[in-house]
């Protein structure tokens, strides 16, 4: 069921549900979800039911989960990772007299959530009128704080209307909830039923704590919560704890205008070290420290901490409020995932569901790591940080397989191979280039060299040393890749694919470059100079298969001599489902952009024209099958002067899960589509290049969008860019020094910190016509001034 | 372990255990199974245990079992089909005095067993003093009835030796015998640990009768067992049965010197059909039938059908008793797999054991047919025919993946695909041409078009259909095939797999060829004058690469510049346990005969001297990690004039489970590999082709071969070639003209039925020296004159 606007109003600084969808449901409690990167709350009514998945998350804590084959073969991973729903402390069950509390019975009179951006909270607003006709007036709001890494709370306030009612609130932490099956496999099911072994628990008159364990990954984890109630009149507060609930009950009487309201305050911790007390010590010492800030003060060091990331990352975008909201919605998202990670990964769908399995892919380095590296560095760096801790598994890994050098998993949570596809995982080496070449990009863009001291070389080094082990030079002196997989996931297991040969060679060149840097840490890690030459070599000598006929590159070697898919042949998307591997892979079909993101990524290795024709080439034949595709195509779009086209692929990145588009918001968020949102905006409208260590734009903006606005982060400067569609100014806040020489439309501009600097649009007129997409797969119109 | 020359002797017509080595104990279940094709017994002790694997099996009766996947993908089978241990009737407990029979225990004095090529039976002899001192003799002989197809028969002697003994032997059938653990996935274990659900069960004093059911597939089975006792003195005889056991119990004394005889008739069927009382009366009437002939006439019913076959079949290899008994064992196995087949498929193990979960590949087409098209083409008809019966399964395949015509599956028992890794399966395209050439050869070797206007014609429209939608033209008007894996499995999805290409060029061709032969029948098909025409044209524009700097064939496109394999690392066989496919797949490795397959095959698309380098260019690349190379190596190896080298390789293929080369005989022996060593004595020292029509020769011995002697079935003839060092016999057999012409050396000769005609071998000088292989991959030495 796709979200409407009508459900889901166009506001810019919120995200507002009018009215209560039970069909929705799924879909918006991953809206609405909460997360500062540690733990994770979907948007779970606070009664706990009716319910589409609930979820309760914290980062890195998984279970193992067998990965079953009917035919095996070396080097498979036999177990996975899986995210676990661990304890649930979000419930507070409301009974109104006799009744309980559940939208599904009686009437909602009134119903509001609102998601608010800068508070950082998701609030509720309703009316009900149970069935025996009492009403009453429920306000709840909640937050996981972005400022103390172990804390949610939720304050919960119940006022009566009419008449006299009693008011019984039990609030809960609830281990091992029922799950939706998942699974179609009895085993993995077994393992997600009851994840959850209980160790301890404990309670007072107003809080509780429980203790559980995993089985097969043996983390344990602490919840726990206390209260503060305040009501006019005798209230009773009593709190009862068994293996897997901890319950606390609230009982008052309430007069018409009379409220009872409760402070939650929850925290949790968990570790596969620490000792049973000490964990419970530690998250008793955040709830404690919570309950010292107080519900206010939460709330007031959210709202400073989001108005601190707004001024350095927010996105103004005038003429179209749908894109406006969809960006900010976006990046709050992002900053969610990422704020409070530390060290841990960034999955692909956050903290925000089970989809994926929780894992972390290739997403996080490519698609989420730029746009946290030019607006919270901090965070990407952190990152890369858990990137650089799995170093040693990666080394293992590529030994396993017979390789040199470091392998990184395709997806993973702790960092071991999760994936159980190899066509589509293992062979998906660019992975390796897409990290090496996220801590090039920090440094370069931050101008902060210690991330590569403290780890980016190791990484930069070893996987350098996997492209050595794996490509090859023939008799004549080029070097191949052979049996990759690029992006694209319809095409696989090929000789020379475009994107990975280019991220190679720029893997290699960064790699012997960092060496350079740093001599000494390199010869300390067995790097010679005749090493760091051959990695320059094969960089050099990398091919980039090229049809001259056609005058564009083929994705891979041989690629636009394939058959062409027959579109017009019943073809339903996505294909993946409806189609064999045997007959994607050998056709001109295409998933997601791949050579298209080489051209935005190596943007320096083609030529304008080649731009032009490879665009118009590939737009004929993606299906946009992966959510991973429309912000990339929106960028190169603009990049040849097919700005609406580029708008409308902006559109739709961005409205990826505001509206559902690919049917499965219900599992979790889009975190790389909705940092592609900012990418459509910055890079595509904003021209925002950086292939080359230089900070390049070249703004030009759409008919609908009267003028964008976005902020950037460049070594010690802030840079906001304001373009309309005539001209753009620049201005450069903070630095040492006083000047930055940036490239403008391919020409250096030096721009100051005294003064802002406006330079005029540079004229782009598209050299091919408009192309054409495959039927059916023309991107979703955006809507213009918020109509349809 | 392998097995030794020692335990088992070399001799010209039996194989002959002279000890009992129970760490051989599975593998020799394997060499001593038994089977007419309908019915398998694999070698088990006649008292149950000990045992390697307990295997009784009926061809074509299975169970479903699950195919699970981690990451599933659209097509993929998500059932297979696994060959079932069904009601065991070989057992036969003794008890001497209070002491069971048990080679664990007391003293195994003497032992042998003996298959017997000729007579048709296996034969076992031994004395056993009891841990109580008592003294026995037991002989016993079983035969699977080649002639009445649904009965196997024991007879089992036991004669007191010193003192008196008191005798009792439990005859039985038991159903759902326990098993080695064979699947880490518990749902396939609980699948296959009670496979039979019991249905019914009865007896008389001397008989009984047992019904099952299978679970999933819904297959009901029906063992029988009556038994003739002939003692002298008193002997009580009673049978007693439940749902999974019917016991008949003799008891006896019998004097020093006195015998008792048993002999124990069973009888076996299944249906999917038929009722229950219809299925009990069929096997009851087959056990009378039995009962009828008697014993004696059972054995020399065996021996009259082997004098038969073996008068048409038989290889003499002078000079070489290791290959004379090699060959032989093969045909004989051979000839069990198919005999009595009828219509079902023959699988990969025959009905030896549990291998490959008791599927069908392309090894039934592409070596087991050829050898009983020239041998037995009556059961090669049958193994087509049930080919065809399963043409609509294979067309809803092929339309399950948006294709035209009809796609085999890989690996199946009833003819669903069943193979979970679409790689090395459902890419595996050539199985279609294999099918469809097996009918082409049929024809062209038996002359009866009788098959091809039955169903033959079918197959070959349909494959035809599915390589035009697999094929397309590219923008010169090559024809490809891309995304195809050819028989070497160290190489998948790939384009223009040469093996592949030249099949599917002569799978279009001969529909097409079809087709005009059967206008009439084509037309009702569908068939257009047009639609052959375009096979016509496809076939005459495939592309067949061949790398012009090298002067070799790659085996498929870019191939032979793909980086080179490290052999000299520290490699250990089979690759395929210790590499991944990631990294196998890209390089120059090669697991099995692949381009030098399509020399054989496809011979008149090759010159002598491209045979010559590419044999050469391939030799250094092969691993042979497949059952299915070493024939095909001996083949090309003797064509370019290695005889020597082809001796080994014909060695190692005719060994391969007479000395467990690939450490797996114990699963069942390898059906092709041992029709491959007629292959490699016949088309290899021989130079049998056939890719023409015209039955081709070019005999050349080895000088480990003094004479080769060979009968061959070509149209209405039986053909004797009789091949020395220095020239050839031909003698013509039968036949209703008097002569035939054949080719000899390239030349045309015409023989006669008058006298034998006697040609010169045309001297062969190889062009390039012998090649080397891949270190450790040197082919067995064969061992000269029995002698290692």
């Amino acid at each position: 069921m796709m979200i409407t606007h009508e459900a889901f109003p166009v506001e810019p600084w919120q995200v507002r549900e009018t009215r209560l969808d039970l069909d929705l449901l799924a879909q918006s409690e991953s809206l609405f979800a909460l997360s500062n990167g540690h733990i994770g709350l979907r948007g779970n009514l606070d009664e706990g039911e009716p319910h589409g998945l609930p979820g309760t998350y914290l980062n890195s804590f998984y279970e193992i989960r067998p990965l079953p084959y009917a035919e095996a073969g070396y080097g498979y991973p036999e177990a996975g990772q899986t995210v676990v729903d661990v304890t649930n402390g979000k419930i507070l069950r409301l009974l109104v007299d006799d009744e309980p509390f559940d939208v599904r019975y009686g009437n909602v009179i009134d119903h509001e959530r609102v998601l608010d951006l800068r508070a950082g909270t998701l609030s509720r607003r309703t009316q009900w009128r149970s069935p025996a006709g009492k009403q009453v007036k429920v306000h709840s709001t909640r937050l996981v704080s972005l400022t103390q890494r172990s804390i949610a709370a939720i304050e919960y306030v119940v006022e009566a209307l009419d008449e006299f009612v009693r008011v019984t609130v039990q609030s809960e932490l609830v281990a091992n909830e029922d799950q939706p099956e998942t699974s179609g496999d009895p085993r993995v099911a077994a393992v997600l039923r009851k994840p959850l072994e209980p160790v301890h628990h404990e309670q007072t008159d107003h809080s509780a704590l429980l203790v559980h364990r995993t089985r097969g990954s043996g983390l344990m984890m602490v919840a726990a919560m206390d209260h503060e109630v305040d009501v006019p009149g005798r209230v009773e507060i009593t709190t009862d704890t068994a293996e897997d609930l901890a319950r606390t009950t609230v009982i008052c009487g309430l007069r018409p205008g009379q409220r009872l309201r409760i402070v939650k305050y929850l925290a949790y911790g968990w570790s596969s070290l620490r000792s049973r007390p000490a964990l419970s010590d530690q998250v008793g010492a955040a709830i404690t420290g919570a309950r010292y800030s107080g519900w206010q003060g939460l709330l007031d060091a959210q709202r400073d901490y989001l108005d601190e990331f707004w001024d350095c990352a927010d996105v103004e975008v005038e003429g179209d409020p749908d894109c406006q909201q969809a960006v900010r919605f976006g990046l709050f998202h992002v900053l969610q995932a990422s704020a409070r990670a530390e060290r841990r990964a960034i999955p692909g769908k956050g903290l925000t569901g089970t989809g994926y399995d929780g894992h972390a892919f290739w997403d996080t380095e490519g698609f989420v790591l730029p746009v946290l590296t030019y607006t919270k560095p901090s965070a990407a760096a952190d990152a890369l940080r858990w990137r650089a801790s799995t170093l040693d598994l990666a080394k293992e890994r590529a030994a396993q397989l017979d390789l040199k050098g470091a392998a990184f998993p395709w997806r993973t949570i702790r960092g071991e191979e999760c994936s159980a596809y190899w066509p589509a995982g293992t062979a998906a080496w660019h992975v390796n280039a897409d990290i090496a070449m996220a801590f090039e990009r920090y440094r370069q863009v931050t101008g902060d060299h210690s991330l590569e001291r403290e780890c980016g070389l190791r990484v930069l080094i070893e996987t350098a040393r996997l492209w050595m082990s794996l490509g090859h030079h023939d008799r004549y002196g080029v070097w191949h890749l052979d049996g990759v997989t690029g992006p694209d996931e319809y095409t696989a297991v090929v000789r020379d694919n475009v994107f990975t040969n280019l991220m190679a060679a720029g893997n290699l060149r960064a790699a012997a470059e960092a060496c350079t840097r740093h001599p000494e840490t390199s010869r300390e890690l067995g790097v010679s100079t005749e090493e760091t030459a051959a990695w320059r070599d094969a960089a050099d000598a990398a091919h980039i298969p090229f049809d001259e006929e056609l005058g564009v590159h083929p994705q891979n070697d041989g690629f636009t001599t394939l058959r062409e898919w027959d579109f017009t042949a019943n073809t339903v998307y996505p294909l993946l489902l409806h189609e064999p591997y045997v007959r994607l892979y050998p056709a001109q079909v295409i998933k997601q952009a791949d050579l298209v993101l080489a051209m935005q990524w190596q943007s320096h290795a083609f030529t304008a024209e080649q731009k032009a024709r490879n665009v118009d080439y590939y737009e004929r034949r993606t299906t946009r099958d992966s959510s991973l595709s429309a912000c990339t195509q929106a960028v190169m779009c603009a990049e040849v002067g097919h700005l609406e086209l580029a708008h409308d692929y902006a559109y739709e990145a961005a409205m990826i899960d505001l509206r559902d588009l690919h049917h499965n918001t219900r599992d979790g968020l889009h975190m790389a589509s909705l940092a592609g949102a900012w990418t459509a905006l910055v890079a595509g409208f904003g021209g925002l290049r950086d292939d080359e260590g230089v900070l390049s734009l070249n703004p030009h903006l759409p008919g609908g969008i009267r003028c964008l606005r976005f902020r950037l982060r460049w070594r010690d400067f802030r840079v906001t860019v304001q373009v309309n569609h005539d001209d753009v100014t620049y201005t450069l806040r903070d630095g040492p020094h006083g000047t930055l020489t940036i490239r403008h439309a391919d020409r250096e501009l030096t721009l100051t910190t005294q003064a802002p600097t406006t330079v005029s649009i540079e004229p782009c007129k598209p050299l091919l016509p408009l192309p054409p997409q495959p039927p059916g797969r023309e991107p979703l119109r955006r809507r213009v001034d918020g109509k349809d």
